[in-house]
């Protein structure tokens, strides 16, 4: 990095000659929306307001739902993966009228929030006509997902069509093998319509990037819709799908799902295939990246993974995924979560924290629930703070290298969050000897946190991210999510029907002292840079974690929470 | 590396100061041995000739069977793991017998071949009247291996003893806690009376470290045994105890099985424990090592597997374990076998080339087996080449850094076929970088075999080595094991009933002319070093590779192939 803060691989003249790709790949974007239904688009270009507006004001984009008629409405908003395959079954609906309701909702949700990179209208059109045929002649589904449609995050390989993972120095790369999850979600019978964005680098849990421009949270639209699986997060919250198609690698799946108000899972590393998809992640394995789903019911998740990995077998298509089926859950009559009220190094804010309190309570009335406070026995701050300074370094073990050659050929800008990142290790190269020291560590948390917690406890309950919705550009702090990532615990996201509430949530508590304390809630001088004002309308979620391998379970037991919390679809 | 050829970490003088402890060490076993009952001890070592002449001789050691009682010989010999547990489940055997029987038999072993480090004698005899007690009291055994006397590799960490991993530096290390594969086979009934040799820093694939000195082949004791688990096969060779549990990094299971005609086999990573052992491997995650059974049957090995896996649950120990159970094997009706007879980077010794022949000319015959071969189709001699190449800068990527941190402190010598292995990447640490790049290449060749070879093939028979069992320290080419390492790949090494013949593999074929070839067969000077007067004695084993995490299947097909070509228990 020099002096003034830049990096060397940014150069504005440079980047300027990319300027015509990126106007007409966004170009496409919009002409297939126009060719789709010109009227429609007319209608809702009217209806929804600038992205001026958008960005500065708290506005509830599923407001524009109502763009739709009550019959589209009713497919997207009300029919889960079961009620989309029966209905095509008993021919109460087509494949084709899902897909166009659900391109409609994808419009709407585009112009809201900035969530699509790349339509796939006229795919989508074909295949679901496919299907009908299929279904007409045959008398039965493709699969599992027959007519369901699922939004692809943009940096899964698609065959022929460009795919950059928001890097514009990739706007020439068309793959010629596709995303192993795409072979299977295909073979399942999904309708794919759009590849939603993602931000730069992959690396925030925010989504910015430079090909796209930033995604907006539709819950409140001057908020972030998290990242980096921030456009499935838009999509799926603006009803524009009914799964969306993710990766995690340090919350990538889960802020988002927080952020809208969604259930996402990041499951056991190699459950889900990661084959053939663009990061700059290839032989990193020191913290391992996955792919999982965002939805609007736990039931549709736990659906979406039993057709994903008992039908789809992604063990036969790539040799790294491990081949365990999606099991009948194993729940014991009574279950042992342990809560975390606070990670012991950044406190949350006062919407998490009541958030936490007031879903324990709700949970403590139940005579199948015991709760156990984890706080008094968790690692302490110096602890957390050497664990955590660890798991930064391994995301940047390479020294950015990896990254900074992927920037380079366009010299395009580098964000601020993603300036954030590379500085996470330092910027240093570790050396091979450096890594693997840390590796042993990674282990030993392992092997203590399955003897130490998961001995006695079934679940951990969490917060999933410091705040509720975050401000663009300020989710600084990955350790409530990060933390999995490094151990290599699977969870599940849920929503805990809790809302940022600007009086409720206005005061300050005790602070801590270390540095990531101070990064999430002090300005550069020193004083408290957190205000409640800023957080209107943002949701906050929970995150319950499980034994490895042991999703199936973290799921059941979501839906056992969720019930009890009162949680219904989205 | 200084110029005369020694490293930095070798003192003699520091060295001296290890001779009591090393001397009281030896002095232990054969205490042990002396203790448990003098007159056997006085009539072994009268028979066994001495190490002198055990090194440069062909003996065949297991003439000194006949120091056993013919009811011990039954014992060790004749009788399978379900021949024990159902002898004493029915009263005609006790586990106190068993293991008197084993323990002699282990003593002829250790005196003919020196393949024991620790003898664990008094703990076996109290093991085994528990486990008679128990039987008594309840009318039940204690698991699937009650009273089955396992062998286990020095470096599995020992609860309270001394556990040094053949690192002279680490005779004051006394773990707290023990191999979860101790626990788990504990928990299964199996009686410890051995702790077996490995080579120094546990990269040999031979048997010879500067605590106990060198390991000798049972079948010609001038030749290795193999290695890094070459105690193990010596002692299991000897009937010196029923399995032998080894581990595997480049070959360390399946090169000593080999040469000493038993069964080994390699699982997929993440099957067995590999946790609480001592190497210099932690943390390092490019080759992944794997623990395995040696044994004298495949059925053997078959039902160790499954009682370890099924009633081991290895997962509720072993964070990094994978819950996939050993389930029951899915054979097609006909089984499809590419041959691979030489894998084009080191032609094979003669011998290696008929076993494979023979082999192959006895399955053709067999309407059940389609045998197709490889070689026109096979990676290229280039190819090949830089995979190798690759494979060996892996297993040394962090500059021997650890290895040379844990020899250090004892300033212990360092033997031929160590800085042979310290060479393997020219001695220089990776970067990250670096690292990174040769696992996207692993992972690349890992799809590849996958959808190049196992979308057709359902196995593929290679050479185990490029020789029959090996002279002492000259074990140097990998490569027919430390492919599948690489690749992660499961395999199985049986006996191919073919023994090295002085007349018939007495012509050096037409050799290939890259520099690991010439290594293999050539002297200093280029001309040809292989002496068919050598191998007298040795063995040829073949190696069934299968798809990842079908090992149950790669263990079915090795039952139908050796019961083709007729191959009995050892």
């Amino acid at each position: 990095m020099t002096q003034d803060n830049s990096y060397p691989s940014e150069d504005a003249v440079k980047f300027a000659t990319f300027g015509p790709k990126i106007d007409a790949y966004n170009k496409d974007a919009v002409d297939q929306m126009q060719a789709f239904d010109p009227e429609f688009y007319k209608k809702c270009t009217a209806a929804i307001p600038s992205a001026e507006v958008l960005d500065s004001d708290p506005v509830d984009a599923t407001k524009f739902w109502n763009l739709l008629s009550s019959e589209e409405q009713n497919i997207v908003g009300n029919l889960t993966i079961a009620d989309l395959t029966q209905k095509q079954l008993s021919g109460e609906l087509t494949a084709l009228q899902i897909t166009e309701a659900y391109i409609k909702a994808a419009i709407v949700a585009q112009l809201a929030t900035n969530c699509v990179m790349q339509f796939l209208i006229p795919e989508a059109l074909q295949r679901a006509r496919e299907l009908d045929q299929y279904l007409k002649d045959t008398q039965k589904l493709v699969g599992p997902l027959h007519g369901v449609v699922v939004s692809l995050k943009e940096h899964m390989n698609y065959k022929n069509k460009m795919t950059t993972a928001s890097y514009v120095a990739y706007m020439d790369n068309f793959p010629e093998n596709e995303a192993v999850s795409i072979t299977i979600l295909n073979k399942l019978g999904a309708v794919f319509h759009t590849r939603t964005a993602q931000p730069q680098g992959i690396m925030h849990l925010d989504t910015w990037n430079n090909i796209t421009g930033r995604t907006r949270n539709p819950l409140s639209t001057r908020l972030s819709p998290g990242g980096s699986s921030g456009g499935e997060s838009a999509i799926v919250a603006m009803h524009g799908s009914v799964v969306g198609h993710g990766s995690d690698i340090g919350g990538s799946v889960r802020a988002p799902a927080a952020f809208t108000n969604l259930f996402g899972l990041r499951p056991t590393t190699r459950r889900l295939s990661l084959m053939n998809g663009l990061s700059s992640g290839k032989g990193q394995e020191s913290i391992v990246a996955v792919q999982g789903p965002l939805a609007r019911s736990i039931d549709e998740l736990d659906s979406y993974m039993k057709a994903y990995i008992n039908e789809g077998k992604p063990w036969l298509y790539d040799p790294m995924c491990v081949p365990i089926e999606w099991r009948k859950e194993q729940l014991p009559a009574k279950i042992k979560i342990g809560v975390l009220y606070d990670d012991n190094l950044v406190t949350p804010f006062p919407a998490v924290s009541r958030g936490v309190r007031e879903t324990v309570a709700k949970l403590s009335k139940c005579p199948d629930i015991e709760i156990v406070e984890l706080n008094p026995t968790w690692y302490s701050e110096k602890e957390m703070f050497d664990i955590y300074t660890a798991n930064l370094k391994l995301y940047t073990c390479d020294g950015n290298k990896v990254q900074l050659s992927m920037w380079a050929p366009s010299g395009e800008p580098l964000l601020p969050l993603t300036k954030h990142y590379m500085k996470f290790g330092g910027g240093e190269e570790l050396s091979v000897c450096g890594n693997k020291e840390l590796n042993g560590m990674r282990d030993a948390l392992r092997v203590e946190m399955l003897q130490k917690y998961f001995s006695d406890l079934d679940f951990i309950l969490s917060p999933t991210y410091n705040g509720p919705a975050e401000i663009p550009g300020q989710s600084l702090y990955w350790g409530y999510t990060s933390f999995w990532n490094l151990l290599d615990y699977p969870n599940v996201v849920f929503p805990a029907g809790v809302y940022h509430d600007v009086e409720k949530d206005a005061v300050v508590p005790e602070l801590k002292n270390n540095a990531y304390e101070k990064m999430v809630w002090c300005d550069d001088k020193g004083g408290i840079k957190y205000n409640a004002e800023s957080y209107v309308g943002g949701p906050v979620a929970l995150q319950l974690t499980g034994k490895r391998y042991c999703d199936e379970d973290v799921v059941a037991a979501t839906k056992k929470i969720v019930s009890i919390l009162g949680i219904e679809r989205r």
